[in-house]
């Protein structure tokens, strides 16, 4: 009912030229407000591919975040795509417009056609402000539309998060062994999964070093702190038995 | 036509606890023989929405890989789900039991129930061998499925990459500039963008640092390296003039 959804638009992404952040940064955001992310996306610079994927998830997710492609160049597209989406026209956006004049004016800096094409904002969509730069994403009905460039998407982050109402808490801890791996405890961690199945999600994530050694994290996830708690310490009797 | 998907399955990737590496090493690896990526799903370790987003991508792609949820704990489902999308039976495997037996009887490991899960593959399936700790991956029409494990996830491309045959090269220019800044060079570059546009693809990436600099990258990729070479001298000259 509250999950979230994430779109990473750019072609960067997926010819693996960059690698993204900032699935990062917004999940651990959300979870801070009690939400996750159930569905990302990585797609291209592709216009039908953003209206399609857009107009999917946006019925199915409480929230969908996009990031990337609001910038001035030719491929920067999201803002058009996102209007075609809702069918609304997409115009010069007054508020918009005075944030980045006088930021460009105490700058120096030509506010020019390019740079006002940051000014254009779906019609019925609010800002979303970027301390950085000035040039803002936006809201529109359930989905947040920020840049890709990873300090200004965080600065818009920030600006949402500010309103956005808190669901509750998602705990999560974690246990470690360099000595047990995953077929040693497998059977035993089955066993105290399904104990807690109501309550708990446990994850097993073993890491292989160069070197050859070994880690396995446990993590322990939940709305409930005294079940995650618990299962967590069962776990780690189980850890301790070898 | 030779189109390639990605399905990375982890809630840890969603929740934000791990952050993904095998996109970047997967998208180098194809860009090498010709193959590109043009869509990536996040997805958790749900059954339902496993066989969903496989039986969804393979239908609309060349291959499609996948990453995650093939070792022997409880949140492993990732094989079980894909015998499921194509509708097999999911069994012991002689070949992968033979592998794994004599790499556990050479470390002095029992061969237990739980890595025995890790021999199951589906029906019809061949194997994609693991040289770091054997428990193999496996394709099963255009579906690859690997480990999620960087060095594992690696050693399988690896092994899988000897037989896929290439499809050509695709050639990647870059440019960059700490001088010169997206909102002043975007017209001139669409200009140029629309003079190559049936050769050359550029991507246009600032970023901007802690500190307040910034540098922009220019990208010209496409598959005819006179056109790319071409592109790139007219965006220096563009880049020079300011």
């Amino acid at each position: 009912m509250h999950d979230i959804a994430f779109i990473i638009i750019g072609n960067e992404i997926l010819s693996g030229k960059t690698r993204d952040s900032n699935l990062q940064t917004l999940a651990l955001k959300l979870i801070e407000k009690g939400y996750e992310i159930k569905e990302v996306r990585i797609i291209p610079d592709d216009e039908l591919t953003i209206i399609n994927t857009v107009n999917e998830l946006r019925k199915k997710y409480f929230l969908v975040f996009t990031s990337g492609g609001i910038g001035p160049t030719h491929d920067d597209i999201t803002t058009e795509a996102i209007g075609r989406a809702f069918g609304v026209s997409v115009e010069i956006n007054d508020e918009a417009k005075n944030l980045m004049a006088n930021y460009y004016r105490e700058k120096n800096l030509e506010f020019n056609e390019s740079r006002k094409k940051m000014a254009m904002i779906p019609k019925g969509a609010t800002l979303i402000h970027n301390s950085i730069s000035k040039a803002p994403g936006f809201k529109i009905e359930n989905v947040c539309v920020l840049a890709g460039i990873p300090s200004i998407f965080s600065a818009m982050l920030n600006d949402f998060f500010q309103t956005l109402e808190s669901i509750g808490s998602i705990y999560s801890l974690e246990l470690s062994s360099t000595k047990v791996t995953e077929g040693m405890i497998a059977s035993g961690l089955t066993a105290i999964q399904n104990k807690y199945k109501n309550f708990v999600t446990i994850g097993s994530y073993p890491s292989v070093f160069p070197d050859g050694t070994h880690n396995l994290k446990l993590t322990f996830e939940g709305r409930n702190l005294e079940k995650c708690t618990e299962c967590m310490e069962e776990s780690k009797t189980l850890l301790n038995s070898f």
